[in-house]
């Protein structure tokens, strides 16, 4: 190097989002909440940084975590937005998870704070009977046992105090594929830069009003919290997906932009609401490729969907489907087909690659399957405190994803096969080793094996195959409820098929033999 | 801190947009050039990576600057990209400098090497004769006296050692408002997020079209060299703005998206081929707010056009008159006086203020006037080799812009005044005293002052008033001339008034009342 540069005090990396619009323009709307109202942008900073303040009085400090059991709303934005700015982790927990679940993870990731609502009362009151965190710790939105009311960490002054943001971001939990779910440590410099890709990708503007149907808890919502805000668009809360509130929202709001599974939009495509709307929506979809039906149906309804692909520890949407303009003389048969590939590595993305066992990139020729890896800035930190996780993740640089896939010659990537173990059921990802050990604690059972079955409305259910000790009894509701009282209700198998596992030679159960008779109907 | 992040070998941080590309479809359309011809996103890169190895042989290493005096074109492209692959500084002059100019920056910038156009030899061979660079490190596409052939540089084997890009970043000189130019330097922190801070306003993707009516030497083209690139776009160059030129582009090439000042609207808007385009094209404008008749006449031709406001510190445009979907309704003028603002800070920028002289925020009244100051990643490291001007730009951590404005209860900006000294002719700054500095050198001149006079072509252009010596004689024509020998020929006054200048008590040159007799219509 023949020069050092002569740098003054360096400007900080700049917020993710937030204080753009309520600095901008304090008066106007940020977020529709229907629990809240309408907030403006100044209310939703003021609301923040008296979060800032209550959190800080509780102890919390730079790099601390706070947890949350929160519905779609204004609080888990708010939250979002103090954790940024007083530098902490937040944890946003799957609402679907059962008390011990949600315990598991609370332990794990050492919160110093959690944050519930009363939606969730029951699976909160049990979580809090076996977390470390004493009630000092605990704040629901309306009445938990155990809990102390919210009003006494967001009544408060406000506080102001800048932070500089080295540290602080949010630590998402995977859904656990191989085993217990893993806290995804991110990073400021994965989530601000993703943000902004997200808004280029979308199009997102101070003209644009965003539904939330997908779960703010999921990946952090794709980081579409930062990305709305930072593009000056408007927030539209909904606490849960319930078509009839979708229709009724995009019509009185004029919503433009929305996100979800395929699921969800087969929910709204088919809703009897349904019809095509005043002006385009555009709408992300991801956790599966959609199917060339609901691609039509949501064209004749006037959505424009973009496919995208991603994963806890990438932030989200790393991959886009980015339509390319050549495609627009295809047949509609074509383009379906173009539509559902995954696509090419984001605009902060390194190339997308297919690699094979020794990381070499497979041929770009539509069949040579290897294994889809990543690299750039929205790529994690690393796993929470398991840091042989982190290296076996990423052997050389490159985060192995765990997904099959192949290159197609227009530089294109395509799944050709999830992770064999995961079962993604409504949008949900659920890690069949996980159910598998749910059943095998049983008392009856020898040995199990869960596979996904294709289900018309979730996308793929769980389905358990079981070897009884011999002599030994359960029917099939009695695995199920065995289940439920251990996991999060949506990850109990749909059915249950009982006799001999196939095994290879070496004593490993074939599961794909398993798939292949759940095709044919078994189960 | 209660933890330490388990981080694995950090992902690097990406590159600015080129290689994302090629890497996925080296087949396809980059660049259109009416020079190169068509380059294909493959191509470019085998281009960028011959330069890498043939700017490496030369002895170029990582953190070296390289100078450039082109046109817009692929070469131009194809230097960003290699310098910001090897992780060399890149300085890109204006090429309607004259040759002393020319010599000035690459001697302070310390070049290491200098790659100019035959189109420029003149100035060019003027350059070669100043400057400590030999002529082992000067290269020309085309025939330059003093210079050696491009191709030595471009045509031999490709270098595709990647470097870690933590230093290297375009290095941009200013106009020299306060005299010579300085050297502005870049960071990958600031270019990074600044380009999809641009895609994410303009909404640049795979389908549109970018024509390069805006110098690549300008402010590194407002950071649209990698904006493009990384939404998957097609470079458009164009390499002298022709009225015609752009009219033929625009409908052989279906651009989508283009930028200029005012006057090159004008240009495009009122040129005899002018007629409405078939697909809406984004017209980004900045350097002077767009006039109400100009925005009207290109709202009738189907652009729509969107203000920027920055400067050559902040990566090109740190603010834009961000479109708000509640003024949809206003007037055809009101809505003219609202995008004329500068609007609000982008979106990776800290909120912009308008400070008064002990750095606090005046009232957002729109009547209170102060400096507008700026914060965030897209402000530069600092001016180079000048430590003492990098803290005074910035006393407080904030940049403060030499530009006076107010705020309006809405929190948009609007400029009131150029800081005095500027006079912006055509797009191109001005340093009044740096003109005032050519005349002064002339042997009959005691005393001289130079301000802008409004200019229906250019907008402004420069007009001298000057008191000769007792007794000396000179002529208007012979004063311009003088001032074109010594710099280029758009910085040379229109017209010279001679007389005394009206003075402050203290004896300072009161150029407010100079200004008011231009508007009176002196000159």
């Amino acid at each position: 190097m023949t020069r050092q540069p002569v740098h003054y005090a360096p400007p900080p990396m700049a917020d993710l989002g937030f204080w753009r619009l309520a600095g901008q323009d304090p008066d106007r709307l940020a977020v529709v909440d229907p629990e809240g109202g309408e907030i403006s942008a100044g209310e939703l900073l003021a609301a923040s940084n008296r979060l800032v303040h209550g959190l800080r009085a509780l102890g919390l400090q730079k790099g601390d975590v706070l947890a949350t059991v929160l519905p779609n709303g204004a609080p888990m934005l708010e939250l979002f937005l103090a954790a940024t700015q007083a530098g902490w982790y937040i944890t946003p927990i799957n609402h679907h998870l059962a008390g011990p679940e949600i315990a598991y993870i609370v332990d794990d990731c050492e919160a110093k704070a959690l944050i519930g609502h009363e939606r969730f009362a029951g699976e909160l009151s049990r979580a809090a009977k076996e977390i470390r965190l004493g009630p000092e710790g605990r704040f629901s939105i309306g009445e938990v046992d155990g809990f102390r009311p919210y009003a006494e960490l967001s009544n408060g002054q406000p506080d102001t105090t800048p932070s500089d943001r080295t540290v602080g971001a949010p630590m998402q939990y995977t859904s656990g594929t191989t085993g217990r779910p893993k806290g995804v440590m991110y990073h400021h410099r994965g989530a601000y830069p993703q943000a902004r890709a997200v808004v280029g990708h979308t199009g997102l503007s101070p003209s644009a009003v965003h539904l939330w149907t997908l779960p703010m808890f999921h990946c952090n919502g794709w980081c579409f919290p930062w990305a709305v805000t930072a593009a000056g668009a408007t927030h539209v809360c909904l606490p849960k997906v319930d078509p009839t509130e979708v229709w009724r929202l995009i019509r009185a709001e004029g919503v433009t932009h929305l996100e979800g599974a395929p699921t969800v939009l087969s929910m709204i495509g088919y809703a009897t609401e349904a019809a095509p709307v005043e002006t385009p929506v555009r709408l992300a979809t991801g956790g599966a490729p959609p199917s060339p039906a609901i691609l039509r149906r949501m064209a004749e309804l006037g959505f424009e969907v973009t496919h995208l692909y991603g994963l806890t520890e990438t932030f989200g949407p790393v991959m886009i489907c980015d339509w390319r303009p050549e495609w627009n003389d295809l047949g509609e048969e074509e383009q379906a087909r173009l539509r559902a590939r995954q696509g090419v590595g984001n605009m902060i993305s390194c190339t997308a690659r297919v690699v094979d066992g020794a990381g070499q990139d497979v041929p770009a020729d539509g069949v040579a399957v290897g294994e889809i890896a990543l690299r750039g800035n929205n790529v994690m930190l690393g796993y929470f405190k398991d840091e042989a996780a982190t290296r076996q993740a990423a052997p050389d640089g490159w985060f192995r994803t765990g997904d099959l896939g192949v290159v197609h010659p227009d530089g294109y990537v395509e799944l050709r096969d999830r992770s064999k173990d995961v079962i993604i059921s409504g949008g949900e990802n659920i890690a069949s080793v996980e159910v598998e050990q749910a059943i095998a604690d049983h008392a009856a059972v020898l040995e199990v094996a869960v596979v996904a079955a294709p289900s018309e409305r979730w996308g793929e259910v769980p389905i358990a195959y079981v070897t009884l000790h011999e002599g030994a009894q359960a029917t099939e509701e009695e695995i199920i409820e065995h289940v439920r009282t251990r996991l999060a209700r949506f990850k109990a198998p749909k059915s249950v098929v009982f006799g001999a596992l196939p095994k290879t030679s070496t004593g490993k159960i074939q599961k794909f033999r398993l798939r292949e008779r759940t095709e044919d109907g078994e189960a």
